[in-house]
């Protein structure tokens, strides 16, 4: 089972790697990781996806609790929760398929930010699944490459985490 | 100076803290950090941002590179690269105020995705500095909650990092 995690933390060096620590003493795959500030220059939010059970999240909820640096976690329900992720892509592309490619960024509210004779570079942000369908929709063109962030999550409605 | 540092590395338990080890033991504190799967399920691409001089991230480019996980490092200059954020921002909002917003969001291009009777949450995806522009706009109306994915990029034309 994919669970969310959010973690509020001081800005010091050293806190990631701490936090990082936690999950692989335990041998837990991060799938997606995302650090970003947030609008407390001192603050920074952490959101982890790891695939597992929800006993051991929990524990390894209490762990995080545990350090100092460590402000709030929050564990997020996938359905009381946005969850956005932003894909970066480069394509093969060329007189021919511009078209094509140009058409599909419409269709997924896709963006185009660079281009050259023989490539094109998009932007998506998205759902996840959003997110693969259009890189799945851009396999036939020749993925050169693909940057994700991860996801990162806030609660629905009015509520604060 | 800010440094944008691109790791390919291996889905494997671990790797990541392995990475931030590697960071932490200097005291470098990471400004941001991203990781996403890529095209290819079994790797993992990780964008680190550093305020750091050359010197010292030639150095930690070399002990990544003999990491058994880790593909592929290679050091963007902020000139070459297209560097992208998203961010998930809910600010205070009531009948008053949410056509103001909406008309800046409007201009920035960037989405609401939830809204209640009290609160407005939007999704943006651009460049750092517009991100930031975004939420300097949104303070006046009292900012609730924010997550940032952090930078990540892939070089600019046709070339492959």
């Amino acid at each position: 089972m994919k669970q969310t995690i959010s973690v509020l933390v001081e800005n010091q060096a050293g806190v990631l790697n701490r936090i990082t620590s936690l999950f692989s003493r335990r041998a837990f795959n991060i799938e997606s990781l995302a650090v970003g500030v947030t609008d407390y220059p001192s603050l920074s939010r952490i959101t982890i996806i790891v695939d597992s059970g929800n006993s051991v999240v929990e524990q390894v909820e209490k762990q995080l609790n545990k350090l100092v640096e460590v402000i709030k976690v929050r564990t997020l329900d996938e359905h009381s929760m946005i969850g956005w992720e932003l894909m970066l892509i480069k394509v093969s592309a060329n007189a021919r398929t511009r078209e094509n490619i140009m058409t599909i960024c419409q269709i997924m509210g896709a963006r185009v930010l660079d281009v050259t004779p023989t490539t094109m570079t998009m932007e998506i942000a998205d759902t996840p699944v959003r997110v693969d369908d259009f890189e799945g929709m851009l396999r036939p063109f020749h993925i050169l490459e693909v940057a994700r962030t991860g996801i990162i999550a806030l609660q629905k409605g009015s509520g604060k985490m």
